[in-house]
């Protein structure tokens, strides 16, 4: 943890002083991205110290050959990967002949900002160059929310103690490489490189995928604030092209370049037609100018704090740490595009390859739901439906026959492409996540269309997966569900995770419930769905003689349902007592040693009284917190939320706080030593919920919100708003009251503390 | 299984007719070897058809960096690789300017023959070339028992339909690859080619582990006959060095190129000293000459069979399966270097890497203690001793103190160097069979020396291993063992795997009654041991606290051990039940599928009953066999083995016969369909105990030979002879009776069916 590192403000990331050795994780923490693209926060001219390049499209991607020892039947093929684009933030600066290098000048007064509320980053210093001149550098960037395909640098410098000759180069360079590649395979084809006058274009493909992107820029020079009309002398390389603009100033004066560029891709428009696209795009940007974008840049994100914003006064850390988890994820996902979900480092690093995993479902669409409009959450869903036939090759692959779905631990586009089997073959309770988000939409939403539309059929190839995966033990009587791997990590090959045994029978249950609702109530879907799956009642019956006879592991002795079967065999010593030079322990031990300890890698069975907490008296929630928690290391970003929502549900506000400042700070104050790879985004819904489900206590219950609020003793109010089915309701919360206000839409009743209030 | 693939023959292994399609399973069943060094079966002339390279030299590796999808603790970082050496077989021919090339050109009377009895391979054909020049060619070629550095080729061609002008040209070539390789890395390094007059030299290197080599070769031409003095034209290329020989033979005669070639290596020379080491054995070789040399070598192995035959009568093809058994046994390993062992593939592939696994002490041992000087089998005792160190530090990287050591699952030098961690940190029962091995050397030799000198450090290290990787179980009141693999792979990450447990028990037991014993009888030795493992009679009281109360599962419904806790939940249906499409599994089905079924690889409760075959009665063994042996797919070559002497032992004959021809014949009916990566070289050595063991009921009590010989039905007698500790047995059994004869050694008394008789 290192709080001295970035400076506490509520709107604003903020680093001060130069220091080498964090140049990567500022990278991470003041990356930029507009759902459709983003980069880490590398510096646009040349820097020779070390830094991890990288700038992201959504949705290109890299199917990059797995690394295995021995190759055994159904492991994947591939392990898709997050591609570092073309960059094209580039501009080499040169000052009286000499090269800009922020590691190779003196470097004073450096700061850089992270501007969440009008969502741009902007870079400050004075260099001493060696050849004695003097120059204060400021650059500023945006990734626009509304155009987004394009970005904007302004990057000025004043000549501070002498005239300066300064040359500008903006450049585009697709001559890149992927830091995490499993073969170092080149990634990247370039088809050409071209310009028109002062605009210039990169066309590149995907080795493979043959996603076609135009990288394209062009840049305006002022002096003084007073445009240049100076030609750039444009260069073209094999793989990169040059502007090169040469302007004098004054001791005092300050000369600014402007540069417009981005991406267009064949995601979104023809191949043929993207250097046309890339023209319109330029066209527009340069006339509207760097102003007026910045301008519309800050009121759209004025209109997602709108949403999305949570308040807290008292404390600014943990106000500055919420409001860099809204923003990341705003950054990441925005909704519009059903082909894109939410990759766990977003666009601020390469680590975990693939894009989608189960954290989305369990983790990130609550906040989508609560902070946009639905449609953004019914997306999320739509990525998973248009996924099915995926799913169901992936089971297909395993030996599932009869329209099974798994669905990919980790996926692009529906394949399964992650490296372990381990993982992809045993950590199936993924399916369930899915069936969950689709009960947890419809209960918050009230949009009962959704089921009959697409999700019954997810539902159905789901319930066909559980049943055939389960196998009945003639020993037990029961159904068992034998080797997997539950949301903890740190076990697996485990017989009966009760998490997975317990979603498995639920996602049964409710597929049954959902088939039986829409033969009621949608009889054409009804039909069309029975024709398409050819499901039978005699199936039916078979998936409800499983969820009938589920096998729960149980212990006697301490009253609690038991993780897997062999649990109470470990070595039970807590985490309290396990002494500091053991952890962290996916850092300090090997990985048998970590597989039969009793630690908890992140919530697993609290996972599933987090998700059925109505399943269970608070009895049995705190019996299972203070059993789990002991043995609980954490050592996964998404692990404090959920046991900051249970300890707050459990009245223990001092624990709740802990856990809620890991959660929201884990990036900022960077906990694991890490965050130079990039950062946790998908954990940072859980922020979220451990404000407004935890604290807040907001929950759905018979299409009625409800609240319990609690505030933390370190916190003076806080506030939240949502979006409840058209209602945006805003809730403060201080030491001695709630209230609410209805922003806008209709007359709402809820339930505080059991007490039914309208408000309107 | 392709059974008409190979002739049957007493004594040779022999293949008529050409089929391209064969080339690789030949090339790997026709392997010669002879301990320090062996190759495949590949043409000495150029041929395009497909082929699988390959001349390997004992000791030779390359540490190949490990492929591995998400790196975590304790992962050995490298897979050792068993090396494709420099090719020194080539020799390049062209008749009447046409490049010799089976194929190229017709090919007729193709014949392969592996005489087994002499040691020699020898290939025969008659090409016609397509400018019409018929040629018969033979080829032999001898790698010597007695001169291990030495090969020597016989390569006759005969012109059958005219005059030809023939140009033979040896080479040496080190511009060879690796079939097997995780990264295409360059495994050698070449240092130098040259050549003295007709004597021509690679010198190479091996990358990272810097082997020096020094691979040789002078060639003899002969006429009818007769020597010819036409000297060589030598070619000295970047990577190779050829020898051209001009001769012109008339229609009807022949011409012949001796060639004399093999490596000398550091291993065995300084490395200064390589090149005159070469020099040497040249001189030596063509001194000899190559009758001579052909005479001593089948008078080399006339030694090995007088110890080591099996004669079967009544079953070609039983006799050949077993024969072929012994002859690659004593190809691979002949005991004379204690620094080697015995790989898996042997010299016959590249296939597991690295040389050595736990078969040496499971399956290999028993057949060379018998059928060698008793130092042989010491030897590979000895090994394990040198490796000591690498065991505990192997165990301390996973976590492990004081001493414990963990051997390693695959090794060349003593590091663990296998890709998989469910393997290298969870298959430990490997560490109990090198406990095994020293107690069954023991046992047949009689040799008390090798504990009090060597094994007992051995011992308190894997004795130390258990008592701490056992975990007390605060539930069950007793000891267990979490997170293994036993025998059976088809399985992983299991609790309590019964023989694992068994074997841990044991262990220790065997430990502490061996401490007592070497106090006791050598207490030098003792108090040298104790001083150096710095052992308390705290620490052995604590281990004999965790054998004591060894937690083993039981199902009292069947009245069996349990394979691990979880069996029982498993959908028990047999092999037989299973239904052919699914068979293989491995092949078949995916991993998660094979790791939640029944099915079991290889013997695993039975490997123990195997061992530990005193502590049961035949009633157990039977109730065990019967229940695990349906489950059993026998996959491994490992299997049928054990499964034969069990069945032998439960007077199952028929049983125990087809058995014995799955294992005897494994390779050469190629019942794996993949013969073609290399023969099954340790679970030959299982093959020789199915009929010592097994038919012949041989076991050790009390330092005393009993047998009860059982005889298939298919066999009208069978013969064995058996080194113990300095007699030389034969024992011959037909249908009637079993008849001993003393060949040499001291007078012996032997227990036949419970009655006891002195044979001298």
């Amino acid at each position: 943890m290192n709080q001295e590192y970035i400076i506490p403000d509520p709107w604003s990331i903020i680093e001060e002083g130069f220091d080498a050795e964090l140049v990567k994780s500022s990278e991470s923490l003041f990356s930029i991205g507009n759902g459709a693209m983003g980069q880490r926060a590398n510096f646009e001219e040349d820097y020779s110290g070390p830094t991890f390049q990288g700038s992201y499209i959504g949705g290109v991607y890299y199917p990059d050959k797995t690394r295995v020892g021995w190759w055994k039947n159904g492991y994947p093929e591939y392990f898709a990967k997050v591609l570092n684009a073309p960059n094209w933030i580039g501009i080499r600066v040169s000052v009286n002949g000499e090269n800009l290098d922020m590691n190779q000048c003196e470097v004073a007064q450096f700061r850089r900002e992270l501007n969440m509320k009008e969502g741009y980053y902007r870079r400050s210093f004075v260099a001493t160059l060696q050849n004695g001149t003097q120059i204060e550098v400021e650059s500023t960037r945006i990734l626009h929310l509304d155009h987004d395909e394009l970005g904007i640098i302004n990057y000025a410098i004043k000549a501070l103690n002498r005239d300066a000759e300064i040359v500008f180069s903006p450049y585009l360079d697709a001559g890149i490489t992927n830091e995490d590649s499993n073969w170092d395979d080149q990634f990247w084809e370039i088809l050409n490189v071209s310009n028109e006058n002062d605009q210039a274009f990169i066309r590149s493909r995907t080795m493979k995928t043959h996603f076609d992107v135009c990288t394209y820029m062009q840049s305006k020079l002022y002096v003084n604030g007073t445009s240049s009309d100076v030609s750039p002398e444009m260069e073209t390389k094999e793989k990169s092209i040059w502007a090169h603009y040469n302007v004098s100033v004054r001791e005092g004066q300050t000369a600014t370049l402007q540069k417009y560029a981005g991406y267009v891709v064949s995601l979104n428009h023809e191949p043929d037609a993207l250097l046309g696209a890339a023209k319109n795009i330029l066209q527009k940007g340069t006339s509207l100018g760097y102003e007026a974008l910045q301008q519309s840049q800050a009121q759209a994100w004025a209109k997602v704090w709108e949403m999305a914003d949570i308040a807290i006064e008292g404390d600014v850390e943990a106000q500055q740490g919420i409001r860099f988890n809204i923003f990341q994820l705003n950054q990441t996902y925005s909704g519009k595009d059903a082909r894109l979900n939410i990759g766990p480092k977003g666009f601020t690093g390469e680590k975990y390859g693939g894009s989608t995993y189960w954290d989305t479902e369990a983790y990130c669409i609550p906040f989508y739901m609560a902070t946009k409009d639905q449609q953004v959450a019914r997306n999320l869903l739509k990525y998973r439906y248009d996924q099915l036939g995926k799913a169901i090759e992936n089971a297909g692959k395993l030996g599932f026959t009869k329209g099974a779905a798994l669905y990919p631990m980790v996926t692009m586009n529906g394949e399964e492409c992650h490296n372990e089997w381990e993982i992809t073959f045993e950590e199936i309770h993924r399916n369930g996540a899915i069936a969950f988000a689709i009960y947890n939409y419809e209960r918050y939403t009230g949009d009962t269309s959704y089921v009959p539309e697409m999700g019954l059929e997810v539902l159905i190839a789901i319930a066909r997966f559980w049943h055939q995966r389960a196998t009945f033990s003639t020993a037990k009587d029961q159904y068992v569900i034998l080797g997997v791997t539950g949301p903890n990590e740190y076990e697996n090959n485990v017989n009966n995770n009760w998490y997975t045994n317990y979603i498995a029978k639920w996602c049964i249950k409710y597929a049954i419930r959902m088939i039986e609702r829409v033969e009621k109530d949608s009889p054409n879907d009804h039909e069309r769905i029975m024709n398409k799956t050819q499901l039978s009642l005699e199936e039916m019956k078979a998936w409800n003689k499983v969820a009938g006879a589920m096998y729960f592991p149980y212990s006697d002795e301490h009253s609690v349902y038991l993780q897997q079967d062999g649990f109470l065999d470990k070595e039970l010593v807590t985490v309290e007592d396990l002494g500091k030079e053991n952890r962290p322990i996916n850092q300090k031990w090997s990985w048998d040693r970590i597989l039969r300890s009793p630690y908890i890698k992140q919530a697993d069975t609290l996972q599933g009284f987090y998700f059925f907490e109505d399943h269970f008296t608070v009895e049995e929630l705190e019996r299972h917190f203070d059993f789990y928690e002991p043995f609980t290391v954490h050592e996964s970003s998404l692990s404090p939320c959920v046991h900051s929502i249970q300890a707050a549900k459990l009245g223990r506000m001092e624990q709740a706080y802990t856990f809620y400042l890991r959660t929201s700070r884990l990036d900022l104050d960077d906990y694991n030593k890490e965050v130079e790879e990039g950062c946790h985004i998908t954990s940072m819904a859980g922020t979220w919920m451990s404000i407004v489900e935890g604290f807040g206590g907001m929950r759905v219950k018979n299409g009625e919100l409800h609240f319990t609020p609690q505030i933390p003793e370190q916190w003076t109010s806080y506030s939240f708003k949502i979006n409840f089915r058209g209602s945006i309701i805003k809730v403060s919360v201080d030491k001695d009251q709630t209230h609410f206000t209805l922003e806008s839409g209709p007359t709402v009743t809820l339930v505080l503390n059991s007490e039914r209030i309208t408000i309107n």
